[in-house]
């Protein structure tokens, strides 16, 4: 098995989370949006994934096929509204979150390091103080207050809150005052093994792109 | 069963032909994007769908719900590799293509309907003249030259071409000299009786908007 991506994205980190929690292993191939070929990745976004002859992209289609290929340790809940909801609130985050938190992350890392131009503090204030709070507070009304979503850990947990590790890069914090729940389900959730494996390999590469940058 | 949501959205149209392949009785509430409560789409996009106490939004959620919970008439394939490659190509044509063919109807129809300002034609035209054709080549090579995606017909058939009525109402086809194979494919999947019900009562609706707009 092969993983194209970044391991900075959301969204090759979720996937990656996957792999981790059942046990998989596999190679990965670093790679940016819009430089894999039209084959591997059609719209050219990433993560990009490939089993034997099977080549996917979207990091929702190629964790449900993780799980229905290697459901030893599943990752999504077995009751059937469990399953929707699960899938309710990975969409979700992959959508609104994505764009609010990962929109911090873009804006303060992404942009000056890419030479996209300066941060726009001002849309980054936006986000924080108008269009952030409102989710954060639907989603401090699904959060558990000890453990995860559904049982035990899956897909739902690590995508839930995937770009607020983003955020944190780039200086956002949620409010553990304003959203106790929340805010203790993103430091739980980036305790778990699989996904503190995936973490640590981020710090390093933050690291080696702070002092490429000096 | 209850499905919220306009008929004329590809979203709530590919729902609705699931339930119909399924043979399942639901009712339609005719709902706007925006009009929703938060406890039924949380944001505030159609379709929303409740079944006794389960309530969830997002199309491709909701046909995996149906597909799980109401499995006798399958509308997913069996084998895992065409699982992940229908799941695929719903994604692409629920996110690009609905960009694209989506942006015609919006642009051509909805924008003039709904008071949002004037049809952008130049927007249209670089839609149709540059954006458009390499994603119908790509759909060109996957579509079959008969019958369906994966076997019998499902979510993917209905999925992948669901946004191109919407740009058919605004005046686009796609030339069948240039991309036979998908030309032919859409004309096939209008003239399910699934997808037809759907497409009749969308006709009623057009005729009766236009008469309303004189």
């Amino acid at each position: 098995m092969k993983l194209y991506g970044a391991i900075l994205s959301p969204f090759v980190r979720k996937t990656a989370v996957v792999l981790n929690v059942k046990g998989l292993s596999y190679e990965h191939e670093p790679s940016f949006p819009g430089s894999l070929p039209r084959t591997l990745s059609p719209l050219g976004k990433i993560p990009a994934f490939t089993d034997g002859d099977l080549s996917i992209s979207d990091s929702s289609v190629i964790c449900e096929y993780l799980e229905e290929k290697y459901p030893q340790v599943p990752v999504m809940p077995k009751a059937l509204n469990d399953r929707a909801r699960a899938r309710w609130l990975e969409e979700f985050a992959d959508t609104k979150m994505t764009e609010l938190a990962g929109g911090i992350f873009f804006e303060r890392i992404l942009k000056p390091m890419m030479k996209l131009g300066a941060t726009d503090e001002a849309k980054v204030n936006d986000v924080i103080t108008n269009l952030m709070p409102p989710q954060l507070d639907y989603l401090e009304g699904q959060v558990p207050t000890d453990g995860w979503l559904f049982g035990s850990f899956g897909t739902a947990d690590i995508a839930l809150v995937s770009s607020f590790y983003n955020a944190g890069y780039a200086g956002f914090k949620v409010d553990a005052a304003r959203w106790p729940k929340l805010a203790a389900f993103i430091g739980r959730v980036a305790a778990h093994p699989a996904v503190k494996k995936q973490l640590d390999a981020e710090a390093a590469l933050m690291k080696q792109m702070a002092s490429a940058n000096k």
